[in-house]
């Protein structure tokens, strides 16, 4: 058998499969249905200890978080920044209301703390792949979303409560960072399992013990996840199979990724 | 079929291989070539397009980047810090030595600015997984040793150049984000591909010009290899394939993955 058959993947590999066959979500759509039906189209079904990746802008989409510039009348700030930046007036504007504090305001470029405590540019506000003079805002609570979804997906692929299945979701944005360049997909919502991994008080291979060591898994996941979803085509939904989250211990959110105010040494 | 085959997979699917089989990493190790083994005894052989992630912990192992702590006089400073915060006052002065700037000194905690450009806690010394009064050293440039690692897997798997094969490799470190709790896998070396994704100027699939999109895939696969690699398994390698990073154009190197100093808004 050739290397390259699948069939030869050691035990432990991770597959980052992309899902097609997602429909343009519209307001009321029920997301978990349609992601549902894209699976079984392109796998069949889902496995114990998968975890299903979601872009936030389906999820905003199926929860009708669009804003009509149309409506919208911009503040004088707002109107000051886009004259002196080359930028929508109604756009930034919906961006300050979608803030909560102001990081930085530098170039036109905004970096806002949204109510959810994440800290990004414009607060989450975004123009791409939705219509003209629309924008899409960041979901109310994407952990509920994807606990919503999680629910849709068990019963259907599963059939029994959600509360039992080692099914887990998580919904993605990408964010830049500070120092470096570039933006990477993160969890912005999570349900099912433990965002983190805690090593602390374990001890490595050379009896180390290890103080600090906390991954962000979430975020990794959604990272991987990106990989195949490609900005340009679209492709809101991956499937991530053989990482096994359930080993972390208890389901969490995404709060657990939030870094807590007395800690945050770059206000 | 059902679909738990592997063979199932759909196209565009990514493969994250863990690679077990690399022996403890000494200094004057050629790491190339035990990498090569380990991968022959895991999947045989690498395939066009593979990318290959190597945790820095074993590349500096391999250059001898270690510090024998009972050769190290701390200095005024590490003693006054190692005495406020319960810490080895030679690995202070380890880290102060490795550092180019401290970005900030809060609690303990060292955020620090590396001669490379990173800005990472302790300046990246780190004490797990090596010998106890020992630390590790970041290596001086980790994309000539990615592409050191690389030259040597070609010319075993493709029996060609370097140059013109199609071949990834990236070291990974585990960095520190502000704003967001847990630490993920970026790469702090790039060989035989480009770190960055730049969809600038292109258009989405509603119509959009994407303004702001460049994707820091080389810190996904990074973050998509740690997932595989698991802190305490002491498993420096894995290979990921089904990623065209070939389509990014030209290859590049860490540097493009720092941010220029001019556009640093948190100092």
């Amino acid at each position: 058998m050739p290397a390259s058959s699948p069939s030869s993947f050691p035990e432990g590999t991770l597959h980052v499969i992309p899902i097609d066959g997602i429909p343009e979500i519209r307001p009321g759509d029920d997301l978990g249905a349609l992601i549902g039906n894209a699976i079984t189209g392109a796998i069949g079904s889902l496995q114990d200890g998968d975890i299903v990746a979601v872009t936030q802008k389906v999820v905003s989409k199926a929860e009708g978080k669009l804003i009509d510039l149309r409506d919208v009348a911009p503040s004088t700030l707002a109107q000051r920044i886009a004259t002196d930046w080359d930028k929508d007036a109604r756009q930034v504007e919906v961006v300050l209301r979608e803030s909560v504090r102001i990081v930085r305001m530098v170039r036109g470029l905004i970096i806002a703390q949204t109510k959810h405590g994440f800290i990004c540019a414009n607060a989450g506000v975004d123009a791409s792949n939705v219509a003209s003079d629309t924008v899409c805002l960041l979901t109310d609570d994407a952990d509920a979303s994807a606990e919503a979804i999680r629910q849709g997906l068990v019963s259907r692929f599963f059939g029994k409560s959600a509360g039992s299945s080692p099914l887990g979701v998580i919904v993605t944005d990408s964010f830049g960072r500070p120092w470096r360049s570039g933006i990477v997909n993160v969890a912005i919502g999570v349900a099912g399992m433990a965002p983190l991994a805690d090593y602390r008080g374990q001890y490595d291979a050379a009896g180390y013990e290890l103080r600090a060591t906390v991954l962000a898994v979430a975020d990794e996941l959604a990272s991987a996840a990106e990989l195949v979803m490609h900005k340009l085509a679209a492709r809101p939904v991956a499937v991530i199979r053989g990482f096994d989250a359930q080993t972390l211990g208890e389901p969490g959110t995404s709060r657990d990724l939030v870094m807590a105010e007395e800690r945050n040494l770059f206000v």
